[in-house]
């Protein structure tokens, strides 16, 4: 019998590299003739960068890069030598996770930090960019980051705009032709974690500016930006944006990437399965068992799990799924997973602290049950 | 298919009957075609009365008892016509939940309304008592309920001992008759959810005295007590109750019922299981699910779920176990599940509020992936 591992990273607890193991560990508890493939993969989000970097063979290569709220840190890309290709993420120099809780405001956080990662890699021969735009903490619609790469952002005056989202209410004009020359002749591929677009009521703003701290009060003043942003890059590149699928992941990162340099919007996990060959290990497997942090109504759009038993689905093959918590709102029917299980086993503990351990055990379980439906069947039969 | 949902109560949220009734929705929303037998069961615990009642016909009778600190309360116990049959727990008048938690004090409780529960169903024509010991708040040995019944338990001047735990520590004498008289031609049996004894390591006072609210000056001198209880009694009745299996029932109630009454000390669990006509249940199904509040290296001693394994592994059919939590130091190999699985499904959730759904939801889950397993099975033989 062949069981894949296909987890996503328990965001804040456990990378997917190590879920993966831990869910090897418990299936192979329950009968250790059973085969388990160990194909964690990435949607774009967190991670993203060591799981691609894993399957195509990337070596890190170490930069500093300004974080949220500009100071210099230790951060950096992976490069591929074979193909010039060098893979990042935002989540490195500009993610939420870099900052306190109480330093949370994408009024003032700026994207910045990944334009560094993205010229050093320019400067040190990348010819592909694949940039994962999940787990920012910004919403400054990627003007941070065009700054990095040398386009002139400026107010009314003439003056450079205030950095993170604030500054695009002052925003009036785009100089963008040295970043342009910049990314000439280069592609660059954009994971997407989500499909909404950049503004509207299921936009960066409305649905992801609360969880990087915004107020409601902010939330609409990082709307009218955006708007604002998408009128300036209407006029300055002719593309309207607004409502581009995808355009609204990391902050409108993705929609400003899309109008300014042609940067294709792919949906992250679709592309991470097809470097990890998703279909190959999926040949003569009995089941599926996948796992992220919190499976809720936005886990439908583009996230891990949901990619996974697509493909596993498409091939006839039977996806569990396990998380860190399910919502009430989790659409078990329409999600196409055959069940899904929560895996804390004692609400009194700190979940984070045993995120790996309850991720083998729970699989362990659930294997067993498995292979006593499996042990009544064949009874049956004899 | 035959499935049959044999779940204890979960302390605290949710009664075995609504718990059986929650895995029979969540099985049949797997498979509408599944035959659920819903056998929710008690192990002498809290709610033991009630499912007792359930299968032998019990009706309610109205009681006015004290609660562990003395204040009257309504209560009761349940009346089987047919067979002079009285069906009581400890809980009823004497337990843990009847307290809040700056109330609970071992010292001071006593389980003198306990006494006045059998004293009313003797008056009312009872010639078998069922008392079930499960949930209670007091370690006084059982005194309360002797004094409720008649007996004198006094101190070297001859005055009555404090009630409570503390007063065992001046037990000088029991005087006897009256509380033998009053029971005399009548059967007494003691429903034991635990094999812990009076005294010692394992004994009432330092296994569960501190769950009732002792620190651990307080559980020395309730071992204390207890050990002096046991002299008294050896004195008075010539039965040494000190190890004596099941003895640490309720505070000493179970062994100072053996000790004074002849009182039979069975594993709760076993009874109702028989009562039930469990075996009968088990007929043709292809697996048993069971719950619990909480799974520990406790729950292996005589608690409901192992009981329902340990007969159905006996029948030869599969049982699961869900619970509200699952300690690390749950033995599952040695415990007979075929699978143990945590109901909680949103750890940021009040668990007690949520565990009817999430018992529902885990069932339909666990049943889906069991029926994922027959599935496969069914595939590779056709």
């Amino acid at each position: 019998m062949k069981v894949v591992a296909a987890p996503n990273a328990l965001k804040g607890s456990l990378d997917a590299i190590a879920a993966a193991a831990a869910i090897a560990r418990g299936v192979r508890s329950a009968d250790a003739n059973i085969e388990v493939r160990q194909c964690p993969v990435a949607d774009g989000g967190d991670g993203t960068r060591a799981i691609l970097a894993r399957a195509l063979g990337g070596r890190a290569r170490a930069v500093d890069a300004r974080d949220p709220l500009g100071r210099a840190r230790p951060s950096g890309y992976e490069w591929v030598e074979a193909s010039d290709l060098a893979l990042l993420d935002v989540a490195s120099a500009s993610g939420l996770s870099l900052l306190r809780e109480g330093e949370r405001d994408p009024s003032k956080t700026s994207s910045f930090g990944t334009g560094e990662l993205l010229r050093a890699a320019i400067d040190g021969g990348a010819r592909r960019l694949l940039l994962g735009v999940g787990g920012s903490a910004t919403v400054d619609g990627g003007l941070g980051l065009l700054s990095a790469l040398g386009a002139r952002c400026v107010n009314a005056d003439g003056a450079p705009i205030a950095p993170g989202g604030r500054g695009l209410l002052e925003l009036a004009q785009l100089d963008l032709r040295s970043a342009r020359e910049l990314m000439h002749g280069r592609s660059l591929t954009v994971l997407c974690d989500v499909e909404q677009p950049l503004t509207g009521a299921n936009g960066a703003a409305r649905v992801f500016a609360p969880q990087k701290g915004a107020d409601a009060a902010a939330v609409v003043e990082l709307e009218r930006g955006l708007e604002r942003l998408a009128d300036v890059l209407q006029r300055e590149t002719s593309h309207d944006v607004r409502l581009l699928a995808r355009g609204g992941a990391a902050g409108g990162i993705a929609a400003t990437l899309f109008a300014v340099f042609g940067a294709e919007l792919a949906p992250g996990i679709d592309f991470v399965l097809d470097a990890l060959g998703f279909e190959q290990e999926l040949v003569d497997a009995e089941l599926v068992i996948t796992a992220e942090g919190r499976l809720d109504q936005q886990s439908l759009s583009n996230k891990g799990p949901c990619g996974v038993v697509r493909r596993a689905a498409a091939a006839g093959v039977p996806t569990l799924a396990l998380a860190g918590a399910i919502s009430d709102d989790f659409p078990l029917e329409s999600s196409g997973f055959v069940a899904a299980l929560a895996i804390a086993r004692d609400v009194t503990l700190e979940p984070l602290a045993h995120a790996e351990r309850w991720l083998e055990s729970t699989s362990a379980h659930a294997t067993r049950l498995y292979l006593c439906g499996r042990a009544a069947q064949r009874a049956r039969n004899s």
